[in-house]
C-alpha cells in the first residue's frame, strides 16, 4: 500500500520507561521518568536522558551534574507513569509510591531500590535542542539487585519483567522472537536432553489445533525454547 | 536485598531495534540495525542514533548527512537481527531479507516498506563519544503504512506488533499496562455497553480457577479492557 506522508512526529517506538533520580543542594532526592532516553556510546558507556527545561529534574541535575537511571518493571509501571505526570516541586514521589532510595557508589543521587539496575551517571555534555535538553552522560557505575542472578551468576534481565514505553502506553515484554545473532547461527546438533524435549514438543504439536490449553502448551514451549537458545550477551549497534 | 556494585555496563532495557538506511553518491541504499537510537526532542522533533566509526552505514551518513528510521515489527525480526550482523560492504541486505524500499519524501535514502513507520531524519550534529560516534538528527517527515490507521483515523501502533531489544533478545510487545497518566486518572462513570461488558467479565472471572481456557479469557479481557482505555498519546518526558 501507498506510505502516507506525515509532518515529522515523535513515533520511534518502543523506548524505555526510566526513573531518573537526582538529588538537591541539600541532598534531598526527587525522581521523574523519562522515555526520551537510551545508550549512546559502548565505550566508554554512555547514556543519554532528554529533559524539558521547566521540570524539577532539569534543574536539579544541570546544578549537580549528576542522576541516576533505575529501569521500570511490571512492578513499577504504576510508579512509572506516577513519576512521570507529578512534580517533585509539589510532593516527594518517592514516599508517595512507596519507592525506597538505594544508596549509590559514586553519584551522590540514589537510585530506585525497587529496580533491578540502577546506573549512575555523571554529564559529561548538554545539548539544548528546542523543547529539551540532552544531557550526554557516562555511565560510572551498574548497581544491581543480585536475585535477578542466576545460578551460574549470569545476570538474567528477562526474570526482572521490563516494560516497555510505546505511543502512549506501557506494554510488558512479550515472547522472545530470538538472540542476538540468531538469524546467521548455524544449527547445533542436539543433545540428549534436547533431543528428548524436541520429541515431546513434536508429539505435543499434533493435538495443538485440537487442544483447548494451547495457550499453555505455546509458554511452556516458549520456556524451554529460550532455555535451550544460547545466552550470548551481544548488542546490534 | 543489598545491591551488588558492578563496573559500568550496557544496561538500559529495553530500547528499539530501528532499521537505518542511507544511500552512497550513486544513490545505492544500504539498511543496519541499531539499538543505540531514540527520540531526543519533542519540538523540533529529534532523534539521535550511535554508529560505530567502522560501520558502512557511518561512512554513508557522514557523507549524505541523511538516513531513515524504520520501525521492526515481529515479521522484521529476523531481518532485523540480519542486518545488525552483516555488512552492507559485503551483501545487498534489502535483497537478502527480501525488503523492499520505499521512496521517501524529502531525503534520498529510501525506509523500509515493511515497517509500519520510516522517520526521515538529516542530520544537525555529530558527537564523537568513543566507540561510537552520535548522529542527532531532525526527523524531516513521518512516512506512515495507512493500513494502520483505525476507523477513526487514528494510528493505532499497537496493532503494528512492534519489537524491543532488550539484553541480547528480540522480545513481542506483552499486555498493555496501562496508559500514559493513568496511575493519577479518576474512574469515569461507566457507560451502558461497558457496563454491560464489566458484567460479562465478573461472571467469567468467577470460572477463572477452574477453566482450562484461562489464557484466552484473559486475551480476550486484555483487548476489551484496551478498547475501552482512553486512548490519549501523551509522553512522559
Amino acid at each position: 500500500m501507498a506510505r502516507e506522508y506525515w509532518k515529522p512526529a515523535n513515533l520511534l517506538y518502543p523506548i524505555p520507561a526510566v526513573l531518573v533520580s537526582a538529588v538537591d543542594a541539600e541532598g534531598r532526592s526527587n525522581v521523574m521518568t523519562a522515555a526520551w532516553a537510551g545508550t549512546v556510546c559502548s565505550d566508554p558507556v554512555m547514556v543519554s536522558v532528554s529533559i524539558r527545561k521547566s521540570r524539577y529534574t532539569h534543574e536539579l541535575i544541570s546544578s549537580s551534574g549528576e542522576f541516576v537511571l533505575s529501569l521500570t518493571t511490571e512492578d513499577l509501571a504504576r510508579a512509572a507513569d506516577y513519576c512521570g505526570v507529578k512534580s517533585g516541586r509539589d510532593v516527594d514521589k518517592f514516599a508517595a509510591m512507596h519507592l525506597h532510595p538505594s544508596p549509590s557508589r559514586i553519584v551522590k543521587a540514589p537510585g530506585v531500590a525497587e529496580s533491578p539496575v540502577c546506573l549512575e551517571c555523571k554529564v559529561t555534555r548538554v545539548l539544548e535542542l528546542g523543547s529539551h535538553d540532552m544531557f550526554v552522560a557516562e555511565v560510572v557505575s551498574t548497581d544491581v539487585d543480585p536475585q535477578y542472578l542466576d545460578e551460574k551468576g549470569r545476570f538474567d534481565l528477562d526474570r526482572a519483567h521490563l516494560i516497555a514505553y510505546s505511543h502512549g502506553g506501557y506494554f510488558a515484554l512479550g515472547d522472545c522472537l530470538g538472540r542476538f545473532g540468531y538469524s546467521v547461527r548455524k544449527a547445533k546438533p542436539l543433545g540428549e536432553k534436547a533431543r528428548a524435549q524436541k520429541k515431546r514438543h513434536a508429539a505435543a504439536s499434533k493435538h495443538k489445533a485440537k487442544s483447548r490449553t494451547k495457550g499453555t502448551r505455546r509458554r511452556k514451549a516458549k520456556n524451554a525454547k529460550r532455555k535451550t537458545q544460547k545466552r550470548k550477551h551481544s548488542y546490534p549497534h
